[in-house]
């Protein structure tokens, strides 16, 4: 069984970013921007509404204050404060979910601060603590302090795998952050593999063994709608989607 | 019995404001600003920690985005937008008290928040329908549509009696955004009439009639910690002051 | 001869906004997002590249501070604070325009700005004041303080005629926040007529006199790029388009 | 013959940063925030009118654009954004410069941004080039690649000597974010013997060698208003302040 989710909420303003309308009906898990990288009152709220309506699992995205940068420039912080950063970004998804009467699903920290978070221990101890808090998982990649600092205080960790990156030999993803269109077909057989197998092809052809609990479509990918809406049919119909949506 | 309230976590990034730590000793209800006309998440996790220091009880000081102008600027939005405003200044706010676990105690409107939803029935409509969801008081002034917004959906209404603020003869608050200092006696002094008599003075030595149930002190007022310090002994020598504060 | 402009560098950060390069190409001047309303220290100086590559005019367009709602909420400002926040606007226009080496053309209010320029006097008087300092015309609604500001100063004053919105009976313009699509033909036709006969139809059909300097396209209108690029051959086959393009 | 330089203009909105008002008078060269650090359009139209009175040259100080953090941390961003951040600040304050009819001075860089060009060389010769294009000296520490990116391109390089912070025994700055007061007379005196000897004690009483064209006072030091005074008043009669100032 495995979860699909999604980077979800992430325009501005009059800025729209992806297609999250496209998208939603097709995973289990939004991952909603708080404000710090992308998003305002209103895209959360508007969202979180979207989330609701297809019964779809709600995830704090939490970022470094970096709305012009899209929260993908390193920022040096203390962890203190990005401990504060975390909790202003929870608490405000928090209201909405509130408000909409929904439980808050998960943590995930987005763009520089995920990877930053894979490698550097403090950051993650910080972003587990917060999880540890809010009695929620937090996704993030395997074999890294993400998982490593979970495991330390009982925090569950969801290993994600990445519809629409490629790994290096090593099961490194190589992350664009320009996120090209990949044959859907080819994008979702590899899905299928990775839940089914445990294994994917890297970059130069060799198999890697994966973790994986949620699979991370990027809504900004240009057809991540036919990808989601392809990879949800076939989990369905293999019985391996988490039973969240109908 | 009365309660006495400060606007309070004003500050931001290195910049401070007003004399928290010296006025939080003596008031009751502390008024925290969620990051729209000030403060931040770092001011935000200090400020009610020290509210928890002293057993003071927090409330969401919430404004129209505006930092630059301090929320005291009014700002041509629609109620929808309004409403979501304030869901994630709240929001917000509660992330941090949930941390250090206390309770949202109650709504404050700041600047020209507070002045618009005065005389504007959709806007504290708005307002009064998110205390109303939160199950906590409205703080604001008495006979405007503050009180009447809240009488109509069965939210407390508390109102506010400003220490360092005059009245004109008709009752209304003039308002200055440098807020001077007054004579610490004289402001005490017309703080315990307005409690025992309800009664104040206006500007022309009218007596006017008021309602009050909490005292405002603005802490960027210059003797706001003296004013705060006699007012607190005096309502506790009269045995006038809510019983939050040991 | 008439000139066509067109709001460019509207983008911010990741999010892009119109069809600039696409647009570029078929106008005389561009109006440049100066970082309060839209776009930042990227896309002005990518703008102004662009416009440069073209031989298009460059001025600037400003706005109240409100990146997150576009510029078009009225925000309550003094004149003081707007005269400022257009010179730090054109200033830090002006920066790309002096190391691209090309002058400042012209200056046009953005937005909730526009729309207060033209009915409030002060207003008006503090953006024709910044145009005087600067010696560039201000772009307007002809018959409103825009143009009388201007003469009261011997600024030169720029009727913009707009091809994507329509007119009400009274020569008012219909305003719309979403710019739809409206057809390439009619939209330059309309164009054409008013160049030639200073006459526009109104919304009912009823024949109205316009001034018209320079004919405004917005670039989120769906089909911009069409529009410019049919109204450039059209009024260049004409003989009636400014000679800045060649 | 030695200039004075104060860091100016670092409040923002409501908020006030240092005594601006008390040092200008004893200074020579007044490095103005430009809105990404600290300041914002009122602050620098205030502080530009302010040197101007003062007959004190005005400078750029320009940062990363990080208003919450002070412009103190490090922020992982290209060489081409920081270009561009450099013209916007730069071409603001020259908004403010033009209208009130005062050349620019000089550049020089803020906070974190001012470290890090000291040891990547990348980001020394971005800041020089924007140096190069106005045709103004840059402020920074000599033996660093403020001083070597300014001699690749024939800019003008002016040496900081700060009065108020120490040097370790390798002449390295020791740089606090808190600027504590230091004794008047003792930062004066240390002053002069820098200009007279070229010389400086290292908080171990080793003597050191300085360069030392401007000195830098920053506002925030508790005393900095009476070092300026003192400092001024020692340079006047010892005939080695730079003649900008009657």
């Amino acid at each position: 069984m495995v979860d699909v989710n999604c980077d979800m909420g992430e325009g501005y303003g009059i800025y729209s970013f992806g297609n999250d309308e496209l998208v939603m009906p097709y995973i289990t898990q939004a991952n909603i921007a708080c404000g710090y990288h992308a998003s305002d009152h209103n895209h959360m709220r508007r969202t979180v509404e979207l989330a609701k309506k297809y019964g779809v699992k709600v995830g704090a995205h939490f970022s470094y204050p970096d709305m012009q940068g899209f929260g993908r420039r390193k920022l040096q912080i203390s962890t203190d404060e990005l401990t504060n950063c975390i909790i202003y970004q929870v608490g405000a998804l928090k209201g909405f979910l509130d408000v909409a009467g929904i439980p808050l699903s998960h943590l995930k920290p987005h763009g520089a601060l995920y990877g930053v978070a894979a490698s550097d221990k403090s950051v993650a101890e910080a972003i587990a603590e917060v999880a540890s808090f809010y009695r929620v998982p937090l996704f993030g990649l395997s074999n890294t302090f993400h998982e490593t600092e979970c495991m330390a205080r009982n925090v569950t960790f969801k290993a994600e795998f990445f519809a629409d990156l490629e790994y290096d030999d090593n099961g490194g993803l190589i992350i664009s952050t320009v996120h090209e269109g990949v044959s859907v077909e080819d994008s979702v057989s590899r899905c299928i593999r990775a839940v089914t197998e445990r294994v994917v092809s890297s970059e130069n052809g060799r198999d890697l063994t994966v973790d994986i609990d949620t699979i991370c479509i990027h809504s900004d990918t240009p057809n991540a709608p036919e990808v989601a809406k392809l990879l949800h049919s076939k989990l369905l119909e293999k019985k391996l989607l988490s039973n969240q949506v109908n």
